[in-house]
């Protein structure tokens, strides 16, 4: 089961080429639970040279929306209809950690939140808040 | 006066390597109106082949930025606070374009909107709409 | 055609014992645009006796509301699903306004905004702006 | 300490007008957390006979605004720059209860979140979640 969700999970990753052109990765899948996390590079950064709003928010729809695929039936998948992102600090360090969450898996939408850490010298600095709205439809196929 | 404003955006726009990285160009600077432009490429996509939701708020987020940016005195620029994304259509077509503008000038914060469509076959459709606050900070020197 | 339409948000807005009790009223009706004032009592302030953000809230999610039930079918009504407020200003004058509008009218959510103003002596001042989503749900009969 | 940040809050809360019209009252004050509590009344709903929006905004966006109170100098309060409202599900029982949390204390930004609860025949439900920014002003003396 578990297996089947991560499976699912890390193939649909591998289609989105926005994360493999952000060099995004997944970090972890749970029931409900999905972190991805991006290196912080020199080409990633808005103009005083801290990650761009778009990097954070990126990681932070995508881990949202896969935690939410972690609990749709097999001919479904999501979409973001609306997401909030506040930011906290400047996203600074090596790393950026986006930690989605499922706050309830409804039948016509799903209530999602996303945290996204910076990771820098081993310490872990929220810099972002996010809320927002996945809807199922049906998989292509 | 107004191309000292369009500098001051584009300088700023070029130092921004994320913009480089998604390939986004400034298509119009008016006093409190800027608007980005962004190919759809295939390396920007979700899952289904759609530009993916990141690249829409990347631009939609420095349009709304850039927009506040030309009301701001010389020593100031602006970062995002927050800002809410509505999708309301897949992002299909050649190119994206961001049109940002200020609605409220604030002395401590400035209320942006973005308005997102996609073109396609010369047609425009909107597929996104944000509403968010930025802030001014202290620039850098 | 129109008058069915009034008929039908006055009719609901009069079931809304919520608005009564702010004492809140509808101004205009128009096929996807509503309008809903309220006078600005004593009795609906915060502490610094601007009105509550929770008195323009009301009437702004009210307005976009009732703005998409001008377009619904008959045996269908709205919820608010989610909706977000910036507030650009104190509320103060005689009388709040609230005008909502329809942006996206898809088959699963609607998509609205309000903007909100107060007037005081005879001068209209935008004091806040809401975007949203509206789900379409069966009438209980 | 604690029994002046209980104090100051009650007391900002009293001069709230509104919260008196909605019957609201505080349920407990700590450092960073205030909830605030509302009886169900008939005369705050919507047309369904569901607590009205309005109704569950205006708590959580005072439980929010308090929480962050607690964290302030004697000489500033706060204002509501911007919040968004999820609602998950119909506000229905006997009570509301709102419980505000400061995310990040910022100068300039405090970013906050609420949590909304129906409770019905002593069961709890989660029925809206919040998210927004409170900034500091100084007090009207």
């Amino acid at each position: 089961m578990t297996n089947k969700m991560t499976e699912r999970v890390t193939s649909s990753f591998e289609s989105q080429s926005m994360m493999k052109t952000l060099r995004a990765r997944i970090h972890k899948v749970l029931k409900g639970k999905v972190s991805i996390e991006v290196p912080l590079l020199p080409s990633m950064c808005q103009q005083q040279g801290y990650a761009h709003a778009g990097l954070t928010f990126s990681i932070g729809d995508s881990a949202a929306g896969y935690s939410a695929l972690t609990l749709m039936p097999e001919n479904q998948e999501v979409m973001t209809a609306e997401i909030k992102i506040n930011l906290l600090a400047p996203a600074d360090g090596e790393l950026l950690r986006a930690e989605g969450k499922v706050v309830k898996n409804g039948k016509r939408l799903v209530i999602v939140t996303s945290e996204i850490y910076a990771l820098k010298n081993r310490k872990k600095k929220l810099i972002a808040l996010m809320q927002g709205t996945m809807i199922p439809v049906q998989m292509k196929t």
